[in-house]
């Protein structure tokens, strides 16, 4: 009989922010995988670190860094055999994903490559998103308001119509797109109520307004922006 | 010296969905606060039915179906008094919120009227909009596409508009809007890419394609749409 393949979310960075499955179903696995930027550390993996067992079999999967989509869907495809291998040998594999794994994440190269040949299970994971909100004391959405989720790379003016028309947004993988983003922001006059947050729910968090964010972020920061439409207190 | 407010997501509702952070929160707190509607039973304490000391003091916050906002906001009123009282005598209080605190969540009725006042933490949790995703099996968002969130009872053209400019949607919060949201779904030709998911995670879950769904959706019922213009293998 053949093994189960499981999608796990770990949630954004803080270990205490994995969900009790998780926790189950990382401490009891036999094999574990995740992808590497590189080869080199695994985010994923160090937020389970205190939970992968000693003799667990572990699969690392070594993504390249690169604009084309060819070597890192290689590096998936190669991945998914070796994840195969241990599920035709009847082993549970446990796939570790920081995040949720179906939002935004690589699981889901996985997952296309597997999922018709083996039982699977997706685990859902506290996102990065409610955790922004969280950390920076700000509501995201109440009541009847929309929210918008944009990629950091969304060409400028797509970003700018779809920051307009909503009535909160985040910008999620804000990296190198820090400027753009500035710049739609102001556009829209909508710099004052941007908050910027790095790190969310690790030990170097950063929280600030976006006026006095550092010039420089890194890939895992994100921007907050609400509107404050709905008077919540009335 | 004042005890410390803690919001709290649950997650979709499977208990094991809560983060091991909820869990050491909720086995360790003296009080314990959550909304119920009407006086019935709260789905925020169901949850967390099992990890709730026997010995804790339990805050219910009886919220009145009404369409107008005051009646509930009344009692927000006098809940978050109820718990000020309590934290003022250095007691800390654990609010308990079904999915995330700050994601459509009643958390910020007292979070507005509390935070100031006293020192609060949120504690994000994981959403129903990535369960529903994980268990019907659909990768939500990968790259560089959008997601839009929309709220069920926002009105007929507006949602319209809102889902013809988004690569993926989540319409929350289904419940009586059903019939408008097929009409809309319908007029776009999307119906074959939505699914409908009701009380994900929980035993009673239902995850049919929009077209096989039943004609009536309780309030805690989703549609997914995913256009899927990225092709995740290449």
């Amino acid at each position: 009989m053949n093994g189960t393949l499981y999608g796990i979310g770990l949630g954004p960075g803080d270990p205490e922010l994995m969900t009790l499955k998780a926790y189950r179903l990382i401490s009891g696995a036999e094999v574990v995988a995740y992808p590497a930027l590189e080869g080199g550390e695994s985010f994923a993996r160090s937020i389970a670190a205190d939970v992968i067992p000693d003799d667990a079999v572990e699969v690392k999967i070594n993504v390249p860094m690169a604009v084309e989509r060819g070597p890192a869907q290689a590096a998936y495809a190669l991945g998914a055999e070796d994840i195969a291998t241990h599920l035709e040998a009847g082993r549970d594999v446990v796939v570790l994903c920081e995040g949720d794994p179906f939002f935004y994440g690589s699981f889901m190269y996985l997952y296309a490559r597997l999922s018709d040949r083996f039982e699977t299970e997706v685990v859902p994971g506290v996102t990065s998103v409610t955790t922004c909100a969280a950390v920076s004391g700000r509501p995201l959405t109440a009541r009847n308001e929309v929210l918008t989720i944009i990629p950091g790379p969304l060409d400028e003016d797509a970003m700018r119509d779809r920051i307009a028309s909503a009535e909160a947004v985040v910008i999620m993988k804000v990296g190198r797109h820090l400027d753009k983003i500035r710049r739609v922001l102001d556009s829209l006059t909508l710099t004052e109520n941007a908050v910027y947050v790095e790190r969310a729910s690790l030990p170097l968090q950063k929280v600030f307004p976006l006026e006095g964010a550092p010039c420089e972020a890194p890939y895992f920061s994100m921007i907050l922006v609400t509107k404050g439409q709905d008077p919540w207190l009335n």
